[in-house]
């Protein structure tokens, strides 16, 4: 079970308790512990409800108890709506009492400041001593609604999915985004199956709940909203055995804008980690991620209402020439690829369609289907057996119910009489038209989702085509362990770094050490002019600032005489540095600088940094990362997804690059990094690519070890 | 009227008829004739109706004519729904008649091949020949929402703008786009006040019917779809009146993709322009785009809706932190910019929050105003009076009726008690929450916009804010005369080009031409050593590659070497290029280069474009289109929105480089394009910019003259 702190037994007593204690029941309208009493007995919770309130013998005709000193012993769950005050006392007694689970409203912990982290840390404490699940602090609690468990003060809405009903887990680390978002898929027609308002997670987090709703039967989607996540590799154990259980996880997650995680650290206390770092190891593992709520939700439709999640290429069935444009400017825009489609390329669909109807994507049929409204049936269904087709939108103008009468049966019937392994979506181009209510839901029951907009449904199948995309069963890149890196700690100085390197493939120039001026005069002499001259010391962290690279030496008198300059430049820059000597290496060529970078994180573990080099890419990001289980073809794939990826393929008449040289050499620092975890970082800048067929060489090189 | 085609009066004809004739009155179900008619009929139009059909009496208890030449003189408007092949006779027919004006369904023209286009032209020379507005071909006609008016096949849902309502007027070059956008427009509440679907246009275009909109006292917005415009300078001219009128045009327009623009050119026939220049030229009119349809109804909705137009900065009150983070991720996104607010920036918001929420933006109120809905109303209301506030969104979480019952009244008071020249915007951020109706309806009758989400509301405003960080006001670009110019034609040569600009401020390197060695030899010493060499002659484009550029010559005897060099590299290049001599000018300090161009185009007039140069630049595009009319503050807020423009300001220590200069440079070329008609285009490629205080120098320049 990896980094997990809970077992599914454990979370059980929380989320399928069969009795659950109300800590603080009222009957005071608008108390928490009303309302959280209220949903209990509204929603005939199926268990013991034992209500404490000092004051109270009765409440809701339930026998109320004066305090937890009188609770029986091993009650499943106990809910604490009660002042922050009396929060940590009445954890410690309920954990005595060998009460498995407790759900915390309170706020005023870890995001409160240094005394609210103390408590919330001596929670984490109880909680792991006594093995109790602690949901909370500063949350909105949890609902199970196929159990009918609602463990929250939110006026809840408990529609229980219909047996054989597709259903959504959510677990949230914001207890309002976990209630927007079921009261936003209920009115789709969708359901949830369980929802986890996590708050600070004192104990048990996301990564706990994830593996929970991966076992939970009745769980079949997994939306989050995240803006932290305290264990990494925990949650990484998670998501790879949701894809393996394919449920598919789709993840909000603010952060991408420097302001947004300055928030996240206000907001639940916790620090905002590398946003981009967290992404690229997340969507290593199918972690699909919505940029906005209205995304997150549309995402979830699909996954939840189609067979299949999209392929990589979109097909689009409209009536409209200029809803065709729109459509390539948001495609263009969102990164989403329609299939080109033409009359020779799709003799399938060219016998299909009317003489004065080319074949195209999207397909205009026009105003045709209004008087022959089986073509929708058959152009859908043959878009649907394309093997070339990841996805169909049937972008449909609604108009009004004597429309919606004549479009809708005829692509209905498209998956009433067929099933295929790509998803149909309705996407309307006219949001508000008066459509019965029956056609919507005669879609869903066949398992076509209804989208207001074609924008809309273009977003979210271009998120999830993007995991279609990505092979993400490949992990050739595997484990590389360096001989002799027992040797060196701390900053290792280019030399010794290139040393360690180069017997695993990596390329770098030809080089010698050397440590005096005759040494120096004869390395270039072996290795042949012209050569540049590197001083070379660990405390020497940019060498060119302080006059330690000389280029272009010509002759070994040159050398001789550069070896003296060096020593003069560096002891005139910082008279504490002792040189080593210096590295002698062959000038090459030049060409376009690219940069490769690696650093472990310690949460995340390893990840490279490649792309473009210079000022410009620098204020560009002009990089992607890559983890490090990587095979060479997808380095390449993301390579060519870089903003200045023309100048890698030959760029108006100049050569194409040697992108297959620049991948494998990524693969390979990768799995160096993962081979050898005693690594913090490695900077390989520059990285000179040549042309196709000639290689790159990284002239520098730069090694930090633990 | 400038390039106007049609005066209102005529157009009246089309959009206010007192008498309609229907070519191809029918009452076969389905048929185009037999819709049209119904629809007249239903609607009871306020006028006189005259059926032709040669096979009927009598049709909906109207007298049937049995062909135009039976019609009386003089009637308003003909609908034509007719087979193509009968178009152009019936045409000539009713123009004969004296008919104003002929509304042409069938499609078959320009976009159907060169006899369709002839057929096109043919309608244009009738319709100038009688001065007969003609709608289409093409097209699914008009509707005016005001006189009754439907003209339209379309089922159409004639609701009337109750008196005092603001209406948006519909132009459309797509008739479904029209009718598609109606349909979104109704159910929110909103009015149409009239729709025409312009078709191929024939004869009247878009440009014609937004002057009549602009007049039309019963529209107060003007809503656009638009695929290529036929004449920009009657558009320009018509959408600076609409702006005078204080009638906000919010255009939707695909061509952003090269695939958009080629599936324009296949829908309508029309070739699609330059979309950038396009939107450089209207966006500089105050045109505001659309990028989707969802957007076009939303920002149409706030125009509609609001008292003003958004300002530059976006405030929003919040109930969750959640929420704020993917507001900030959301903003960076599309450019809104969020004004800052804190405790000590904002002392009146301070003075209203608990102590417990601190001042921030979004503000987050967090479920506060459930126990306290004033909280809303106190909030909102000293947003609305904060002078550094441009627009305000209500982000709120509308869970059910009972919830919203707590928190619609709260809102709707602050515009109900106050008034105030800016938005204030309502986004649910649960989509789907049951929102009783009677709320919704509250919101709008105090002139709030309610929108389903947020990301939708931030959408909308971050175009709407975008116009108005834009002075449109100045205009203090003037027209600069070129001394001279009638001396060259065609391709004029660098050292002719440098001197007509030079004497207009434009910054060049020192310089000398020199047809002879020895010229060449003193003008070295004239402007000082080291000097470039470059070749000159209108038929040498590219100096470089025919080795005509010769740097850093040091000594009088290198410069007459290289002048013979240069004459025998050029011959080399190519025998028949006969050189005028040599341009011998100061080399620079190198620097960051910028490139300046300038072309006139036929249609849209002149544009100067600027940006980064080199390959990369080329590939990333980070230049801007600058109107020639533009100011140099306007011009340098356009040069600081470059991808690159970190390096402008100054980069890692870099020094801040002189971009009042480079703007200085991109006005006076703007001032020449305007000033010498005759110049088509200008290019100086490269200018160095140097570091502030230091000016740019631009390094070569090629002029194209009619």
């Amino acid at each position: 079970m990896g980094d997990r702190r809970f077992t599914n037994e454990q979370i059980d007593r929380l989320l399928r308790p069969k009795s659950v204690a109300v800590i603080g029941a009222s009957d005071r309208h608008g108390a928490l512990g009303a309302t959280l009493l209220n949903n209990l007995v509204q929603y005939e919770f199926d268990g013991d409800i034992y209500p404490v309130n000092p004051k109270r013998d009765e409440l809701q005709g339930l026998k109320v108890y004066h305090s937890v000193e009188d609770l029986p012993e091993g009650i499943d769950c106990a809910v604490l709506a009660i002042p922050r005050l009396f929060v940590i006392d009445t954890v410690r007694g309920l954990a005595a009492k060998g009460c498995g689970a407790v759900v915390i409203y309170s706020a005023g912990f870890s995001e409160a400041g240094e005394e609210g982290m103390k408590d919330q840390l001596e929670l984490g404490r109880i909680a792991a001593e006594h093995g109790v699940v602690i949901e909370g602090p500063n949350c909105l609690g949890c609902t199970n609604y196929i159990a009918r468990v609602p463990l929250t003060f939110v006026e809840t809405n408990m529609q229980t999915p219909p047996k054989g009903t597709r259903a959504v887990g959510i677990a949230s680390q914001s207890g309002a985004l976990a209630a927007v978002l079921a009261t936003a898929l209920h009115p789709r027609g969708l359901y949830v199956s369980s929802s986890i308002s996590t708050g600070n997670e004192a104990a048990s987090g996301v990564e706990d709940y994830v593996e929970w709703l991966v076992d939970d039967e009745d769980t079949h989607v997994i939306a989050m909203y995240v803006e932290s996540l305290r264990r990494p590799k925990a949650f990484i154990a998670a998501a790879r055995r949701a894809r393996a259980a394919g449920k598919p996880i789709v993840m909000l997650h603010p952060g991408k804008s420097n302001k947004a995680q300055e928030s996240a650290a206000t907001h639940t206390g916790a620090m905002a980690g590398d946003y981009q770092l967290m992404k690229a190891k997340l969507g290593r593992e199918g972690v699909i991620f919505a940029d906005t709520l209205e995304e997150l939700a549309d995402i979830t439709e699909i996954a939840l209402r189609c067979k299949a999640l999209p392929g990589a290429h979109m097909v689009v069935l409209g009536e409209s020439g200029a809803l065709r444009g729109l459509a390539f400017d948001i495609a263009e825009d969102i990164g989403l690829d329609l299939l080109h489609m033409d009359d020779d390329n799709s003799p399938e669909l060219r016998a299909i369609l009317p003489d004065f109807v080319p074949v195209s994507n999207p397909t205009d049929i026009t105003a045709l289907g209004l008087s022959e409204p089986e073509i929708y049936t058959k152009v859908l269904t043959a878009l649907l057996e394309d093997e070339r087709v990841g996805s169909v939108v049937a972008s449909i103008i609604q108009s009004d119910p004597i429309t919606s009468k004549i479009k809708f049966p005829a692509i209905i019937k498209v998956l009433e009489s067929g099933t295929f392994p790509k998803p149909l979506v309705f996407a309307g181009v006219d949001e508000g038209a008066r459509v019965p209510k029956e056609y919507i839901e005669g879609l869903h029951e066949v398992g076509i989702p209804w989208f207001p907009s074609t924008e809309r449904a273009y977003r979210a199948i271009a998120r999830l085509a993007d995991l279609a995309k990505r092979d993400l069963t490949d992990r050739s890149g595997a484990p590389l362990v360096i001989d002799g890196l027992d040797t060196v700690a701390g900053v290792v100085p280019e030399y010794k770094a290139k040393a360690l390197l180069k017997p695993l493939g990596i390329a770098f120039p030809e080089s010698q050490f050397a440590a005096t001026a005759d040494e120096a005069a004869a390395a270039a002499e072996a290795i042949g002019f012209p050569v540049v001259m590197k001083a070379q010391a660990a405390a020497l962290g940019h060498k060119s600032d302080a006059g330690g690279v000389i280029l272009n030496l010509k002759t070994a008198d040159d050398v001789r005489a550069a070896f003296g300059t060096m020593y003069a430049n560096v002891a005139n820059y910082d008279a504490s540095i002792q040189l080593d000597g210096v590295l002698i290496e062959k000038m090459g060529k030049m060409g376009t600088e690219m940069i490769v970078g690696a650093k472990s994180d310690p949460e995340w573990g390893p990840v490279v940094l490649a792309g473009f080099g210079g000022v410009t890419a620098e204020i560009l990001k002009d990089v992607k990362l890559f983890t490090p289980d990587l095979g060479v073809e997808q380095v390449k794939a993301g390579l060519l997804e870089l903003k200045q990826a023309p100048i890698l393929k030959g760029w108006r008449g100049a050569p194409a690059l040697d992108v297959d040289a620049l991948a494998e050499l990524i693969v390979q620092i990768g799995r160096v990094m993962t081979g050898n975890p005693r690594i913090r970082e490695i900077d390989l800048n520059p990285v000179i690519i040549h042309p196709k067929g000639e290689g790159v060489a990284a002239l520098d090189a730069l090694m930090l070890v633990e």
